[in-house]
């Protein structure tokens, strides 16, 4: 049995690795705990809850793995003490996706199914944001086949549910605001269209996210101009070949996903479609599985030798 | 005090018409009536609707103006009756808006901000969909001021509250298929698309519709290439000259729309970003009103020579 | 034309009086302020609604009546010196509801249907809790009429919407925790059960209220058990003799009311039911509206001398 | 490896059945199916839901158990055909709950944590409703301990999501009626109240449901007159001991059970307060888990010899 241990434990992301591994056959929760230095122990939110341990870095020190679900810059520090005390780890935040940083770590990017000859035996995986997932798990491999006109832009409209705005009660997260609301945000400078583009490979592509009225999911409507001659059925067969086999990416062959045939798993889901002179992907998520936590243990469970699919079925 | 009727009232559309005719200061509903002939009153859905009556053509000849919130082809039949007798006519359904019956029965198209002079006095009047209201009152004024590039594909991707769907018990309606749900449908295929480009005035455009896990309220995001030479800036002026002094289209000047800001309104809210290479226009409305019965009233207050914003505000 | 103020405008039933002001033919809203001295101007939360602006006590003089939208505590201070600037005050808080103080300062309950008479001309109005107004409505004319066993426990059973919560980001208003949700609360401890007491006069009474996964509205379930001889048929003729031509209080003849039909109204609907040797009350309204702020007008129109449904149809 | 149908696998519970069986270490499902003679092969609802197949008795009669997931009525003919056929039945309905039809065929009342020891091999299960679930878990050990005032009425006030309404799109599942809204129904005639009075073995008990916007849970408000001397503590201590061990029932020690506590799984959860001269009692549960399904597999595990817990946790 090895041992994991989740830092930044008090959100969303934590609180679903927390329930991914009791039911893990080879990897249990050893350190469920704050990353905050010296936060006390928390409550639990609901009595059936696990508590939030104080950071304890000798128990860390005994881990084989080490899941950061810290904020954006509090996690590159994290991950470098933790590397350093000889764990691997996964960073769910974006301090490695993208830049420098990223480089001069060695962090591999963690979109299993895309890069997971790489992720075998990797020390820091720089977990995928979770629009980027749902956008490039359906894109990136039309892209690298050519299936995809590059001279014209490419359109991501992306929808996610509440959860992807954490668990901070804020005027975004409030039953008041968001409930029976929609709207669009982040119009031309969200974090996630740079990581998308570098991923993609592809800088002609514009990225617009939308708050839904529920809790979880993601779904990403994806516009793009096929390549010359390829036709949806061209497309559709590059990505159903890319995913053969495939226990968690779902190539639909007719009929269109829907967010409820993927909360609560790690499964994606994705159709492509035409509409005019466009061809439509519509790719769906559970935002805080197969876009966060449940990634980050595929992830995981490939760094440390273990069966990739364990804990998420 | 002038009289019209509510033919189609079961639906929610004349339901919307029979709550903004209770404040109208000038015409009074006095007939709220299935269009069935031969249906026999129906009973209210809560103790405090209003019945639905019987069809009654003595009673429709005696109304300055019908409103026909009856079915896509079933419209068309009633309309010409209506007509015969001298009232004017509203049809909601999409019989008349798009090819030759509309041209032949002489059918305005009542996108009422665009199309103001032709419907002073119309005899009948198209009322726009839904989907097309929200996304022409936002694209077309710019396309008309030649600010958006028509070599590119304008991709319009928009989402509705599941109030869109109607009335009818069905699977899409059920609670707990659209509860907590999101998903795209009828991609393209959707009835809205020939009738988006046709009044664009622009082939190249696509449209795809999504159903949203409330009851009512569109948002539509537009993503255009801009003319050689015009910024955000340039095309959000022409929107607000184009909307200066109107009582239900506002263009923001900075933030974008949310759905809560429209919803129970007949207000239209457009707001003009840039993403890349692409502008963004995100537009909400409430489908019910502004996007049915409210633009419906608009549009009857102007045929019958009354104040156009009257039982609206 | 006479004029109010708002003070406490940034919560929510301070924005619902600004909303019913607007339709007001007589009394308009002169100042819509915060009720905190020094502090700023707030930015609307949408760019459709109202700023909110600096107190400014000399245009509290000018006015002739206020709302206190204020937290309990904070506004009984504040009604003393608007009442000795000489307008009138109807308070929102809990302030003036019971005890020593309401009775020192001569404030009127303002269950409007009730306590009609005394509410004309009234300087200063204790307006009810929302769970009061639905629980009292109902029960206090058959406890006056004698129709109710008072030697055994009436049992009242309430569900509100979140807004009730007010508009704070908090963990009991976080979308994710109040959205397909359920619980009780404050179960034994609840402000509103003494109010309720003292004002139905009847201490064998418990009252436990549960929150919504909704925004607006209350449903209280009340079961009692009825005097020696009484049936379902004699309290809901004393409740329709009661609220007879009452332009906001419904009782059924049949039928159970739910909460769409009372939202965003300023009604409260009544049935009476029978179950085993219990009588069970079901009374629902908004509890922004008939709840708070609805009530509110009511009270200051009775105040003021104007016409009691002003702003409110 | 044991064998298990489902018989109207249509609906809701079918469906539950069908994903805990998928986790169940020995006992396999090898019959999903339509409980209508002739009925065809249905296609599944979502892409990723297994198809409901067409009824064979001759692939019934290899299995060891099964589940009726059929309407009230149509369980009774099915079940005794299943008897003969020798296979142990589990019946969802009211068939076999109350009355004459379930003394005749032995029928054991599968109200698991109270009555395990008749579920032993059982032959013919009734599995008990969901309101009567959540209702006598908390309520019957304290009337058997004689820690209920008897002479007084105890209220059961019971809110469910709309799940418990089932599939069939109609008025009451419309999400333009449920959602944001909430209502009584069924007052002083619900089939549930007969249920729980004749299993609590006390006649002096009402029952009052309400319908949530929400799809899963219940969550029910008793409230009774405890025996002179008893307390709160002395209550929950009684429910305590009782539970002492149990896997699926959670009485809390302080604090108040909300509906998110247990949906998705197979527990119920229940507090203990005090409020006035009553005893509160607040149970919570997943109406399709708990309430349902999840109690049916506990029930045919104990029939079949198996661990009770398997495909629970």
């Amino acid at each position: 049995m090895k041992r994991a241990a989740v830092l930044g434990a008090s959100g969303y992301t934590g609180r679903e690795l927390q329930r991914l591994l009791a039911r893990h056959s080879s990897l249990q929760l050893s350190l469920f705990a704050s990353a905050r230095e010296g936060a006390a122990v928390e409550p639990p939110d609901l009595e059936s809850d696990p508590q939030v341990e104080a950071l304890d870095w000798g128990r860390i020190a005994e881990c084989d793995g080490v899941f950061l679900c810290t904020p954006h810059g509090a996690s590159a520090p994290l991950a470098r003490r933790c590397l350093e005390l000889g764990t691997k780890v996964v960073d769910l935040s974006a301090d490695f996706r993208c830049g420098d940083a990223a480089a001069e770590a060695g962090a591999v990017y963690g979109l299993t199914e895309l890069e997971r000859e790489r992720l075998h035996g990797a020390r820091l995986v720089a977990n995928p944001g979770c629009y980027p997932t749902s956008i490039l798990l359906a894109l990136k491999p039309l892209l690298d086949a050519g299936l995809v006109e590059r001279g014209e832009t490419i359109v991501c409209d992306s929808k996610s549910g509440v959860s992807g705005a954490g668990k901070t009660p804020s005027a975004r997260t409030l039953f008041g605001n968001s409930h029976e609301n929609f709207l669009a945000y982040s119009v031309g400078n969200h974090r996630h269209q740079p990581e998308i583009r570098l991923h993609a490979g592809c800088e002609r592509l514009v990225f617009v996210p939308h708050l839904l009225p529920l809790f979880r999911g993601i779904l990403s409507t994806i516009y793009l101009a096929p390549a010359a001659g390829a036709r949806a059925e061209t497309l559709r067969a590059c990505l159903r070949e890319t995913y053969a086999g495939e226990r968690f990416v779902r190539v639909f062959e007719r009929g269109l996903p829907e967010l409820r045939g993927v909360q609560n798993t790690n499964e994606c889901h994705i159709a492509v479609g035409e509409c005019g002179d466009r061809i439509v992907l519509v790719s769906v998520l559970d935002n805080l599985l197969k876009g966060a936590s449940g990634q980050a243990l595929q992830n995981m469970n490939l760094a440390l030798g273990l069966d990739e699919a364990d804990g998420l079925s």
